[in-house]
């Protein structure tokens, strides 16, 4: 059995030999490839702070029209905003853009970095923004926890291959 | 006051009239921005996963020894990894790559990532991993929650400028 070094987990079962496997399947790649990129990053940070409209994330996130269309053309077809139409009193139909479920559950991601970015890289100020909760106005912060409500920290956490359900293959 | 729609957070004070800001100073961005790449996060994820080794990193993550070399030069450079000499008996003076106390903090970030991959992304086998607590045994999720123990949502969450204190400038 492998020891835990500080700040690693514990890689368990077939995993426990390095050298055997890569993370060809990693959810952690997946989803970072998915984001694709800074822009899209900062249209999503957009949606979640309440943004719809076309012009209004080309002008918060600093890009070009082009640019804009592009990336929310990438995050509706991803599947994180849906495109609505709405129209205004004596105006054509246009479209806003609406953060969908998978787009909310975007959120984790979105605080991570902010809380690593505020202890890390912010100038003498410190962090620019204070978020708390609403009902009991206590900070936000965003933790590493098992079911059973304990905060873990990375060597104690056991990671392994999840089992084939009745020993078939994954595909069927 | 603005209605907080589903999903979306609450923005308070200065920042509840969106035209009047941009989001300039942004965590998110700076977090995201420092990471740069699909491989340097995939550094991180080896060293998580206890790789330490230079030719270990370049195999894993999939990448040239020229790329390796500079991501790790960069993520040394950012703070997140640290280089130290070792030496295996009759060998020449080789570096190891480890992960630093700001490196380890990433931990929210690369699991925020897994499970909202997890949950989104992956094929009809599901997950290839399962993370548990070494300790109890029960699975591992990233939770957004304030000081005081609750779970909370987008819209329950209310975003302010940090106050200056006793009003002095934030450079001071």
């Amino acid at each position: 059995m492998e020891t835990t070094e500080p700040g690693t987990v514990r890689l368990e079962g077939v995993l426990a030999d390095r050298d055997s496997w890569t993370a060809s399947r990693c959810s952690i790649d997946k989803a970072f490839s998915a984001i694709g990129s800074r822009s899209a990053l900062l249209m999503l940070r957009e949606a979640l702070y309440g943004t719809r409209r076309f012009d209004e994330f080309a002008r918060r996130v600093g890009v070009t029209e082009a640019v804009a269309a592009a990336r929310l053309r990438e995050l509706v077809e991803l599947g994180v905003l849906e495109k609505r139409p709405y129209r205004e009193e004596g105006q054509r139909t246009r479209h806003e853009y609406v953060l969908t479920q998978m787009g909310e559950d975007m959120l984790p991601i979105a605080l991570a970095l902010l809380q690593w970015g505020d202890t890390y890289l912010t100038g003498p100020g410190g962090p620019p923004l204070q978020l708390k909760h609403i009902d009991c106005g206590e900070p936000i912060s965003v933790r590493v926890e098992c079911a059973a409500g304990h905060e873990v920290s990375a060597e104690e956490i056991s990671v392994a291959v999840t089992p084939r359900r009745g020993g078939r293959a994954r595909t069927s």
